[in-house]
Order: C-alpha cells, then structure tokens, then sequence
C-alpha cells in the first residue's frame, strides 16, 4: 500500500477546465482514491469559484490552489506527466499507456531521496493540451479506448479521466480487501444433503418418474453442482426435512 | 482483445440514475471503450428524456431500453454484478474488487456456447442499490477506495463509477480466459426457481416456522447462491413441480 504521505505526492493540475461540475467531480475522485492536491490552472476564475462554493465541496477543493500558468503550477514537481486523446496531435513527446505509466508514476513517489513530486496535467474540456502546455511534461499518458471507424475521435469526460487515471494508480498500490466468500460445506454435510435430497425425491414420486436422472452418483453430483456453503447447508437440510414432514403428516391425514 | 461482438454482451443497467448528466456520462463511457449497451430501471422517466435530448447524445443513448424493473432489466442475462460502496450494510453476497471481477465477467462473455450476456448494475445517485435490488445478483463487485477514518464513506460519482469499471474491463481485454465447465442459467430461469421454491416453502409450512429466513430477497439469494447452471435449472424445477404436485395430491386424498 501507498502511504498518506506518498499519495499526497501525486498533484492533479486542471489547465483551463471550463465547467464548475467537472471540477467537483475531479475534486471528489481524488478524495475517494485518497490523493490530496488540486492545483488548477486559468486566468477564468469563474468554474473553480463556482465549484468551490458548491453545499458538498470537498476538503480538496478548500486546498485547491490556482496558477496562473502551468509552469507555475509545475514548478515544485520532478515528474510532469500530460494526459492526451492520441492522435489528436503530432506528439513530439513519448506516450504511454495508462498501464505503462502508472508503474513510472510509482517509481516517482517512491524514490529513495524521500520521493519526488508528480504532476498529473489534464486539459480543457474542449480541446485538451496546448502544444505549449505540453512542452512542459517529460512525457505523455493516453487512457486506452476503442478505436472507431468514423472520424470522430473517443474522448473522455475530464471527471471520469481523471477517476480513472487515479483508479489505475490506487490499484497497484495493493490490493485490499479480503475474500468474503462463504467457506464450502464440509463433505459430510454435503452427504447428508444427498440423502434427504433422496428422500424427497423418492416419497414425491420424482424418482419413479425419472429413474434414469435419479442414481445415487448423479443425485451427489447433483448436489455437488450446488457448491454449497456450510452456512447454506443447515437452511438446505431444514427445507427438505420440513417438506418431508409435510409428505408424512398429509400422508398420515 | 475482445471482438466487438464480445464487448457488446455487457449490460451497463442503472437503476433510479436521478441525474440527466450522468446518464449521459455513462452513455459516453460506454462508447469510449468499445461497450454498446445500456439498460435504464426506472419509474421516473425524466432524466433519461432529458440526456437522450441533449446534443450530443450518442448512438448508445438513442438504442438504450427502458425497464419497470431489475428482474426484467436482467432476464436475459447469465450473470448479473452489482456494485456496491462497501461497507454500506451488511453484505449477504460475494465481494469482489474491480479487479478480481474482470477475469471472472471476461470468461462469462467467451463461453464456449458463444458467450452469457453479463449485467453490471449500478444503483442510484444518492441510494444505491437497494437489497431487494441486490437479491439479483450472482455476486457484488466494489471499487477500492481510500478508506478514512472519519465516518463519511467514499461513494463515486455514477458516471465516474461506470467508466472505472469499463476501463478494467477493457483494459484485460488482451488477457487469456478461464475455462468454465457448464454455463449459467440465465436470470430468468432462476427467477422461476425462486417463485417455485417460495411455493414449496409456503405450502410445506417452512415459511411460517422460520419467517426471518424467508423474505423474497433472501430466498432469491438462497438460490442465487446455488450457482445453477442452464442443465441443472430444468431439473431443479422440475424437482419442486413434483413435489408440489405431491403436497396437492395429499392435501387432496
């Protein structure tokens, strides 16, 4: 796992976003994969004013801070990584899947001297990166995507790249969670399930009818292809114990 | 890499989605990484209106269907996700991350019979998806988020969410795919067995003597935990049809 400490070395730098809820949605991706630092980018201060004062802004946009430019901005980061749509320009610079980077981006935080500052620079909504602004990364990321037919070139909604660049970077920091999967009932459970299982079925009259689908070894596999749970298993044996109750007391009646 | 063909057995179904701008988002995201199909579970048909008209509402927004209700939305599916913030209540389904998920959808969509057609339920904005939703799915799927200490939970942005998971789908489209023995019965089929496994239960008696056990979404996950398959389904069934028929002769005689 990343620390608090090296997460917060990642910085997003929005250059000139445009609408107020991408900067929110932005702001909370960063939240929820636990990186910290929002710096954006534009001599229109309108979008991260209005975001900000949003009823649900996060502490991330309350430490946002504004550049006027995106050397500014950079300027304490020793990684600066631009995000592009391929094939939207003649690329001067190396480009690399997200995949391909984020183990870099690591390598970044992590480095021995107590690790390095990354910048992650995403452009306008309409038309990405200047060249200019480019010029100021070591090298390009593209998000992979389908490559259509027709002309019109795939290109994300800045909320869901940034969520998703940062998605990518959380995941290789170690997986977290524990399988919570049910444990398998025992054998011996399972064999008792087959025995009531042939009770039912021989008191309802269904092995009479289907004898040939009804052998011991087809009904255990049967109840084998069930892959049932030794939480389940007790639920299971009530259920046919009961409907045998049932056969035996409208029997008896 | 998966074939179009491949891509196009997934289901992105939102249920309640309130927001117009969401549903567009996800619509995008879907495009942007090869996806085709939407499905929208709702009774509040406004929203979906309103991003069908936007614009620059894509193909995948115009060929979307509309469902009453989830039971409906996956019919025809044979493996049915749903997602959830974890931690948001008590987990009566498999938990997977996002990355453990994808090799598992991957190898539902290139079964050997041509493939099951995989749903990814996402509940609404605010909410979530509701347990008696939840009771649909196979198994639950979780994006790793950072986790804080104080009590406020992380939960993404829908369109964020959408377009995470359809990333790490595509992004394992290279990799090989499991075996899978029998293949899945569809959730249609399990949702007959649930309704002839009610019956059962009602009728023999079991429901009255354990009514904590036997609310509607409990006995669908019961039998969603089964793991059926499309050869079992029939015999299942045709199990429960008799003994039915037996409790009708006996009660009659």
């Amino acid at each position: 796992m990343l620390s608090a400490e090296e997460l917060s070395r990642v910085v997003i730098v929005l250059v000139r976003a445009r609408n107020p809820n991408n900067i929110g949605a932005v702001a909370r991706a960063i939240h929820d994969f636990g990186f910290r630092h929002l710096r954006i980018v534009s001599d229109y201060t309108v979008p991260f004013a209005t975001a900000r004062s949003a009823v649900d802004a996060s502490e991330v946009l309350s430490d946002a801070r504004t550049f006027a430019s995106v050397v500014d901005a950079v300027a304490d980061c020793t990684l600066v990584v631009g995000t592009t749509a391929v094939g939207e320009r003649a690329l001067q610079h190396p480009l690399r899947t997200l995949q391909q980077a984020a183990p870099l981006i690591h390598s970044e935080m992590a480095r021995e001297d107590l690790g390095g500052r990354v910048a992650m620079l995403f452009g306008s909504e309409k038309t990405g990166l200047s060249n200019e602004e480019l010029s100021h990364c070591n090298w390009l990321l593209t998000i992979p995507m389908q490559q259509y037919e027709d002309a019109r070139h795939p290109s994300m909604n800045l909320g869901q790249a940034v969520a998703v660049c940062l998605y990518e970077l959380f995941r290789h920091s170690g997986e977290s969670l524990a399988e919570v999967d049910d444990p398998a009932a025992t054998a011996g459970e399972r064999e008792r399930l087959v025995t009531l299982l042939t009770e039912v079925l021989r008191t309802s009259g269904y092995i009479k009818r289907h004898p040939a689908n009804c052998t011991e070894e087809q009904l255990r596999r049967l109840v084998m292809r069930m892959g049932v749970s030794t939480g389940d298993a007790p639920v299971w044996m009530g259920i046919l114990r009961q409907v045998l109750w049932k056969f035996g007391e409208t029997d008896a009646g």
